[in-house]
């Protein structure tokens, strides 16, 4: 892909989060977060765990984990030729790490398979370190009704 | 169960969960949620679905209804015999019908098996006619480190 | 339902498994379990752990687990209204309990909505005392191409 | 790794599935397969579609594709240092393209975290051409009891 192409990919996912994270509507949870990455049927983002973020530990709280899972496949599924948002159908989530306040967090989406009806997405949450936060897999329906 | 002792788990369930939600982490975006029943074992929230839960179809945002269900199976495991809330090991969530803004859904978690290491939850989300509006297994880790 | 049709519809499923078990495919595994009940939309298998249902620790194979919630849920989708086998798009299982060679296993397999596209199912696995063994979901695709 | 490890690694591996699938046990149905490597951590499975892998569509069968999924996982955690097959927590499947008897379908497992208590794997299994048929996760249980 050219760099032009690759910017402009980048700059259309950023307006997209933009849009939804300021909007009224429960998205507006991951408004910090950054969207580093986006290509065709990838996309990433980064966010530093903020109070708010957190469960009663003080760490990562898991049903963030699993929001921004959500939302990171479904942009990645976006940027892929032909792509769109589609309905959720079936999201797993493995914690494996907690991440801390103050971490900095890399959430990685992918599309696996993006069909006529179905659409498949896995999801790599990883610290500073590289090492695993949390792993997903998010299947969407992307037919018709 | 007496209902005196009944009442008095309802009672603390609801204390915890006004503890929880009026802090600065991210389980405030619940609040509005109600916690309306606790047994050993098994707890009832219901929430309406508000503007600032929904995704931007209006209807309930998926990452809000996983959210809902790490918390009430964690209630649900805290009401048990011997009970503790435990760290997420894996979740999954599969949607199966959307609920409108307005609506009123009822979040059902039930403990399944709370064993010396782990813990195994369910959550069936239903709505105003009973309708599945999706369901959730939450396995936890409840041993020490 | 009318006894009669309740007992038609018993002894169809019956002859599904029959039919299926008995082939060359990789149904035959669980040849041995018996359908004991069917209903619209729910179907329970009963199933003795034999020896070559075993993993090297002598309980229930998890992979046998899997491949009969896979049957039983799509049996029980069979027996719906306007039901079809369908397509597998996500299987997850939750392993509770071991279950000992010698044991006898049922697998309640029940549909929670079957819509145009997709259909969305539960299995319990209980042992003779009715203790969980494992739990899952299977969501399938029964659309048309 | 030196290549005299590596190879004996593959060696030991290829033992072990033998012992294995040679037995009285479920392990049997994939007695087809093959090792085809092994590091680490990571295990590789090649197994060509046979009659008795299928489903009535010809296809191979989802209840295999997660039996095997099981036990490539479970070897990839078995040459990871310190460690042991453990006990099956949970486990997730997502079918994402059928696989036609005749076929040669390659299952790659990997070990995502091996803690003291649990063990995080994954596995994705492709066709020939290397496009996915199917992704699951299998969480286990490695601690003592």
């Amino acid at each position: 892909m050219a760099s032009a192409a690759g910017n402009s990919l980048l700059q259309s996912v950023r307006q997209i989060f933009k849009y939804l994270t300021s909007g009224p509507g429960f998205d507006k949870v991951m408004k910090t977060a950054r969207v580093v990455s986006a290509e065709p049927g990838r996309c990433k983002f980064e966010m530093k765990v903020e109070p708010d973020h957190t469960n009663r530990g003080g760490t990562l709280h898991g049903g963030l984990t699993a929001t921004v899972i959500d939302t990171v496949t479904t942009a990645a599924l976006m940027t892929a030729e032909g792509g769109s948002p589609g309905v959720s159908v079936d999201l797993n989530v493995t914690y494996i790490r907690a991440a801390k306040e103050g971490e900095t967090v890399t959430f990685d989406g992918r599309v696996s398979k993006l069909g006529k009806r179905l659409a498949f997405t896995t999801c790599d949450v990883t610290n500073e370190s590289g090492a695993l936060i949390a792993q997903g897999r998010h299947t969407k329906y992307v037919g018709g009704s």
